[in-house]
């Protein structure tokens, strides 16, 4: 293999000759290893919008020429689109803040620019990764350009994943309306229902988180671009900084703008947290509703049963027949996931020191890594199994009529000691209340079937007390 | 002692004849003992407002007579503004919902609204805590309306805490305008900035912080009054629950109103999972900014040494005129405390199941508890700390001016390689930079303290690059 | 009302003449509120022997007196026996590293032996809190001693618990071996089993437990007493530090012994983070078992009703004769609870620096609390609930006839190829296996019921392989 | 591209002619996209051991024929030497409680199996994925089994590693025995110690990780092989039952038993929340550590500076010189992530229903994630910067002796209050004690070196009291 030197304040290195990276990144990889896995491809996307948008503005100050302009733009375009055959980049949980990424994307797009220009990788006499490629940047202020960038981006697809996922559901409460069944709370037969209205509550938990995801941009949108090293704007040409996060707005279409206090915006993580905590809260109705479908559908005949998922997979090499609730349970575990990532971006965001965090890394892999998962997870959770799901109409009402819980119909009709008493004597006598009611001419079948329709069960309240 | 004798669907119970609780407070104390500790007193004057806006619904609606309602009123006011002598409660970490708090206050509203009216407790034909109390209600939407009621009280005085601990961070921002100080990013010495942008930056946390805490109203103010059970509103007068809400909104001064989808709101609890997640927000900045006092109060001589902490109180047996930053330490724990409630919340959220969440309990607990510590942390972090904080002007420039990460303050004059020689150089020779630059007449002193002064160090960027 | 003055580092203070609390316990309730709520009883209690094993040390030092040690060594026992009626107390997540906690029991302990010297509060001349009661100790030894004492105690508690809970799904073990049930893999129908099985894993985990309990003694017996302030014994008699953890053993009867490394003993809480973990275990245990019981009590009709749990207390306003699982939700609360106490735990020993931990108060409280709400759990629990829970045998039987599953019973009389057929068929003419298998001539009813009996269904694999 | 017809119970698939893999892979690709990223290749490894072992025994019991059990062996013995080419697997947070790797397993080895045959992929008639991999197996019992192995054997590997880092801080307790230096508590100076005395306190707190994680073993080696589908051995051999862990034991040189109880080991994963909180107390130990490591290199100027970390990469682009402590930042977001884990671990592990827990991939991920992340920062926490920490001697020197807390040294000649008085006036008049001390003729220069010597520094306590 053939080699070039490369060389940085700590010595020389020998980097293969074709390599896209160099010094900086050889050192990231002895130094950390494999440590946390691979890099977020989002990361490293959105960290092209940002190096091409200050290359923009660096160039309209004429610290870059056109040429090399136009090599720099290519190759920050082709990061950003995932063009470009990468090279081993540092991983994850590096130390430095970001650093190891921050010049492994300088070192990428200064040599694809050379290459662009029909230099060879290394000449950075040409193109620079540092002199050209991070002119009037830092760690500091791009990372978290890029991880902020790259999460309203994730924010857009998750957004769109939760509302067809809401979608669905809302087609299964206009598709379900008919079907009576138990309502149940604590686990124990409490009042009838409609199916309908089930898939209504889902529905609405998911559009709320539509509407969550929707406003994350809000916090998201404030970026630290043109502060460098603290926020102070250290090295940095006074016009760049005010140009810098326009550029990229421009350039990205986001909404994104310049903090006003960049020392602040520069130490602490709080909008990240913020947003990690309302992700959780996504989390949290997904782990519960997929939950709630894989006990509906549970059994299916020494179950509730209520609920007929679609079959996904094969089950079991012991059970014949059995299928697992397998998307369910990837969604509940995509809650799981999340919840998990949120606790470790919180620790990471409270250990912050002074004028920075030096944690940056775990945060930006946990927070784009949540956005990755929950964004499977609700597009998944839609296209195999919430927009198959079948309801077992006979289960659901058999179990709402076989249940004394269907007394509280008539709760309107005979009040509440009377309809304890019957429950009691129905229980006693081993039947279902229909059959008591009847037997004792309490109520006919019509008026039983009028009490206990769909319509009654989820309209709400009663209108002529009885007491 | 002397008992009277009630009873539920279980059986009979003694119960001390003045008690002003009854069989089903007896039943959960002896259910639950003292698990968790005591019930928040938050909630408890929520509830009070809860049931006094139903009393009153029912009044209107011919449910309750004037007389019956004028005492109920009296014992429900009593209860919201902390006058009631309480008898012992149920446990925090009670099961059953809340079952066991509602009928707590069932039972204490009915007996005090009793004594009011001249009879005696446990007279329930007269005053019942079922019938009359809890009429057209259930634990399932007055429990968490009383939650959601305690919690926007709490957000309130905690919005008014931050704001102050804001104000007294930005009296900061002015008082040390013109003091010098070493930025640190890594805690290694990085760029020259003034004490009033940390300062600076601490208040501006802490405002979105304010903010963020104001915004939680608006998570907070629907809530499922009217519901009962499951959402339904079974056996519920239907113009009680078209009332309810508009009457605790009328009573509270909250903007709070009636879930559209009653059903959805019984059974999810994501809201309070944003909630919780954006206090931690506030959290993680409390525990951040906090440490940061304490790493820069550090020494006083072989620490940081920048800030002089407030004395509060005598640090040591062993070491003489030991001073610790224990306000600093208390907020830092309340940011801890508040991250792990904020856990506890949301392990209970995604546990809930079907038409209710059965930890209601654990998470009214968590998240008043978690108001109450931050709100605490926030009033005596700023009376007790941040209001008394002094900079040791010396020590700042001291730091700074002996710190080759002066130089970065010339990087306009010189550029960054020149710089990286001078810096290398300096420090083998053991010299600050001030003089090296001055012996080698690389600059004179007034150039350099105008390149070093508190004014250049926060302005955003350079002017005039000279590359 | 009458005072006196008291005198410190920072200045004087008036205190309530007969009060048994001092200046340092005054200036904390100042500086701390009631932030995080009281203190644990159990530590206060753990820390009267420790104060009276520094008392008996330093009196066969002849640095105190036997007038004085008397006086002393009585003070110690009733703090540590809770027969003081106690001042108020420094709140439980102060600043400090527990200096307030220590403080206040000085001045208790100081107070108390003057009284019973027949002197006044305050007569610190004769008995002094730190020159008596505090002598060659520190805070950073004594409480974090003090609370691995009261952790120990605990421990004890809690395994006496455990081991009662599992004694009793023990019984049920033997109770149930006849009643044969259905087997659910993530909540599908599976295999036959005996609902003694089910009880036998349940009484089986937690005898793991008690174990793993029993075993946490040897991860809190190592103390660090002597080590004073950062384990270097500074300020105390060389001789004091020899001695002080034998008597503290001797007195408490536990198995305690000095760190050889009383520097890093000082440092680091990794057992505590241990032990907390170790808890977890329990903790998890604990909420997964008690939803198994939650959901095999669901119904009663329209769940899984296979059991039947004891009824504790009236269920519901609106539902006639629901009767909730409050003892179960109360366990699984505990387990959340004890998760997040982990969790604040493990937030806090992460952040200590050098030579101590300033958050030992929120670790000492989290610890503590963790122990109290397990123990109660596991009391309440046993008795409230695991005691008294029925089978309902008919259910567990229709459940698993009713069910296709039954046919892995079948698996080494047909293989899994016609088993799969027979299931299916008989799924499609909705029949029973049993049914399908009696029509077909496939297998008699003694055979039929051989195949499913508890015996063969609790045996481990099959015997003749027919394949 | 040429395919082959597979089937299952749902139906056909296409599937190329030539992949190891097959339809139940195929399946769990889509059903599973990429959620959390691949599979760790400790867990296939593992996998191959227990399909190896179960092989063996059904070749025993003359289940498998010599021939085929040949190459399943060496098929199998390829997968755990990582010698396969491996097709694309399932995502790591797939669905369905681990089948989805257990029939990739089984379809891989079957595939290979049939490749060293000389037969083609696919043909299941000679060699079966279900039929002879997956004979007598669930993946019930199966898939914690290979988890299990593939934590010990991880275990193995974090022990050294851990090991190897106790070693370099042991060295540095002898290296740096002589160095005096001031001990910080709650950050504020407090009392000389030795620079030894710190390295042997994180020496020993590595150690005690070390014995943690050697005892993990003891958890984890008890496995439920045998148990197949709720641990009742359906559908297995009895002889292969009592057989496979010992065959797994022999073939792994690991101490593997069979759980007595197989329903039990089946269906808690509490062993898994203990080993995952025993990882939490290193992962604590190894934040605190390296955080001090951060702290004491702090600076340099600007800092504590007493240690010099070894530089493993340029630190900054705009500060010159800037070398940040990368390696303990890697190590501390190791810490930050292990904590993570384990929480998902145990919300994963309280979710488990009755006779399984569906989360065991997402259990298995995060168990060997851990300990992945843990080993790679403590191997490079050793290799990259512990071996080569340095110590500022002279800024050690400087900072105890030129803080006041140095007066504690001499508490034994002067007693508290007298060093109270002079600790004041010095501090008062900005003089070091020492110059204090000789200048009032309190001490001469030998005397006081001798009482701030590095001996009497680490030697516990006074000998001589003199009160």
């Amino acid at each position: 293999m053939n080699y070039r030197t490369e060389k940085d304040s700590l010595g020389e290195k020998q980097i293969p000759v074709d390599s896209l990276s160099g010094i900086h990144t050889a050192r990231a990889i002895e130094n950390f290893g494999s440590i946390g896995g691979e890099l977020n491809p989002r990361l490293l996307k959105a960290y092209g919008f940002v190096k091409l948008a200050c290359a923009a503005v660096n160039h309209s100050l004429d610290y870059l020429n056109d040429e090399k302009f136009a090599a720099v733009e290519q190759a920050s375009r082709e990061l950003s689109e995932g063009l470009i055959e990468l090279p081993p980049a540092p991983a994850a949980l590096q130390g430095g803040a970001g650093t190891s990424t921050n010049m492994y994307v300088n070192e990428v797009i200064a040599n694809r620019a050379l290459n662009i220009s029909g230099l060879s990788s290394g000449e950075y006499n040409k193109i620079s990764p540092l002199d050209d490629i991070n002119l009037h940047q830092s760690t500091n202020d791009t990372y978290p350009t890029a991880m902020k960038t790259a999460a309203i981006f994730a924010s857009i697809e998750l957004e769109q994943a939760v509302s067809e996922l809401a979608d669905v559901f809302q087609e299964g409460e206009r598709k379900f309306s008919e079907i009576l069944k138990l309502g149940r709370t604590q686990l124990q037969d409490a009042v009838p229902m409609t199916l309908g209205q089930s898939f209504g509550a889902w529905a609405e938990a998911f559009s709320k988180d539509r509407w969550r995801i929707y406003k994350c941009k809000e916090r998201l949108r404030v970026i630290n671009l043109g502060g460098t090293a603290t926020g102070t704007g250290a090295g940095a040409d006074r016009r760049f900084i005010f140009a810098a996060a326009d550029e990229l707005r421009k350039i990205t279409g986001l909404p994104l703008a310049r903090a006003e206090n960049l020392v602040q915006a520069t130490q602490n993580l709080d909008e990240i947290v913020e947003v990690s905590g309302i992700l959780k809260a996504l989390a949290s109705n997904m782990f519960k509703i997929f939950s709630d479908l894989r006990l509906l559908s549970s059994g299916p005949e020494g179950g509730l049963g209520e609920l007929i998922l679609p079959q996904k997979q094969a089950g079991s090499s012991v059970m014949p027949g059995k299928v697992n609730p397998v998307i369910a349970e990837m969604a509940c575990q995509a809650g799981i996931d999340a919840i998990a990532k949120d606790s470790a971006i919180t620790t990471a965001a409270i250990s912050g020191q002074l004028e920075l965090n030096a944690f940056l890394p775990l945060i930006a892999d946990n927070l784009l890594g949540m956005f990755d998962n929950l964004i499977i997870a609700a597009e998944l959770g839609t296209s195999m199994l919430a927009a198959g799901i079948h309801a077992d109409k006979q289960r659901c009402e058999k179990n709402i009529h076989s249940s004394t819980a269907v007394i509280t119909a008539f709760l309107p009709m005979f009040g509440y000691e009377k309809c304890s008493q019957i429950a009691e004597k129905a229980r006693k006598e081993s039947k279902t209340i229909k059959q008591y009611l009847l037997e004792r001419g309490l109520c006919d079948e019509s008026t039983y079937e009028a009490m206990t329709s769909p319509e009654t069960a989820s309209s709400l309240g009663f209108r002529k007390p009885n007491r």
